[in-house]
């Protein structure tokens, strides 16, 4: 299916719940810091849900850019007060943390490693430099650079967060493959000119996941894998 | 010497005669370019001597933040006109991309590698994403990321592009340490309260180098190559 277009030279990777399992991480992190009585799952799901409305703000132009880890911890707070628990500042800010020691998924560091033998890789997520950064010294990540919405300024979706990579980059649109789990990514990505890559997650949100199961449309490659994107794209 | 500060969390290098052998890479490519008959070291010393004046175009406010590929460009174009050479566009366009190509030092994949051990290891240096980008996947710098002027849009020695690269790490400056083979980097690295570790290259310049022979005060380390800066770092 990809015989006709030019090899991607850079590979832009989506990261939450992509290269990542920020659920479960979040979850045991959240378990050691908190009550028991608290729902670990519950928590992180529940944190997690202000991710977007956080992000909206900024992509609105309602909020000037500002660093995910920030985002992060305003939400955090929120979601504290909303499970009525307390914890030292230290502790707080400490727990925000989570989000920069999350586990990959457990092909992510040799698929990568693969595609990096022929391509550029790095992540395009909207996550901050060092979040992302601290997580790839964790976790053996072995990007070539840490790119994402902090570089360039702007949040996923949006068009900026693509073509501004682009461009850093000195590459055209067609000449970068966006990887994702998320077909809306993956649509906001090939709307600029971008290849475009679905890595399923299924248990990304757990059990009962309902969305994003599976490829929405043809995508240039669908896998189950990062191996296996690795795999199909010879490497 | 070092016992009294906190040990460095990132080791952020200059990347131009620290890392890499600009000259001789640069010499050797307008060798391959250009007719026989023009002096490659001549040609690449005037180019590099176009340097400081660009950057000091966008750091006096006269010009807005131009990535270095650009003034390379630019700077490029003047000396081809002085050298009284013309190129079909195609080789100029490719013979900017030198600065992409250029071959580190001996001792230098090997001391990164080393201090990346223990250590963040990026480039601080005045060049852009993608030219670091694609002299890392060139020569097998093994980066944590990459950083420097673009990312934070200002060029060394502008206080801002320490301390904005401090910032986007998540550190203090004083947890930060530049790696430079040019005393005033370093100089004005301190002033922004990093640590600082001088590495000679005497030859940088050519054999009748005259300047930054050897660590002008005292600097946090001074070594006279990459790996010796490891070992005596405990890496």
């Amino acid at each position: 299916m990809t015989t006709q277009l030019p090899a991607a030279k850079a590979l832009l990777f989506d990261v939450f719940g992509t290269v990542v399992d920020w659920r479960t991480s979040v979850a045991s992190q959240v378990a050691a810091a908190l009550p028991s009585t608290v729902d670990s799952y519950a928590f992180a799901d529940r944190w997690r849900s202000l991710y977007q409305p956080a992000m909206e703000l900024v992509r609105s132009g309602r909020r000037e850019f500002t660093r995910l880890d920030v985002l992060h911890l305003e939400s955090l707070r929120t979601v504290l007060a909303e499970f009525e628990v307390t914890l030292p500042e230290e502790t707080v800010v400490d727990l925000n943390r989570a989000w920069h020691r999350l586990d990959p998924w457990p092909d992510s560091v040799d698929g990568i490693t693969l595609l990096k033998s022929a391509h550029i890789v790095a992540p395009l997520s909207n996550g901050n430099i060092s979040l992302l950064l601290d997580m790839a010294k964790n976790a053996g990540l072995p990007w070539d650079a840490i790119l994402g919405a902090e570089p360039v300024r702007a949040y996923k979706p949006m068009p900026d967060a693509y073509l501004r990579t682009a461009d850093i980059l000195g590459l055209a649109p067609g000449e970068c493959m966006m990887v994702a789990a998320h077909n809306s990514d993956l649509a906001a990505a090939r709307d600029c000119g971008f290849q475009t890559a679905f890595v399923a997650r299924p248990s990304e949100h757990g059990p009962r996941q309902t969305t994003d199961l599976s490829a929405e449309t043809d995508w240039t490659y669908s896998t189950d894998s990062i191996i296996e994107l690795a795999k199909k794209m010879g490497c």
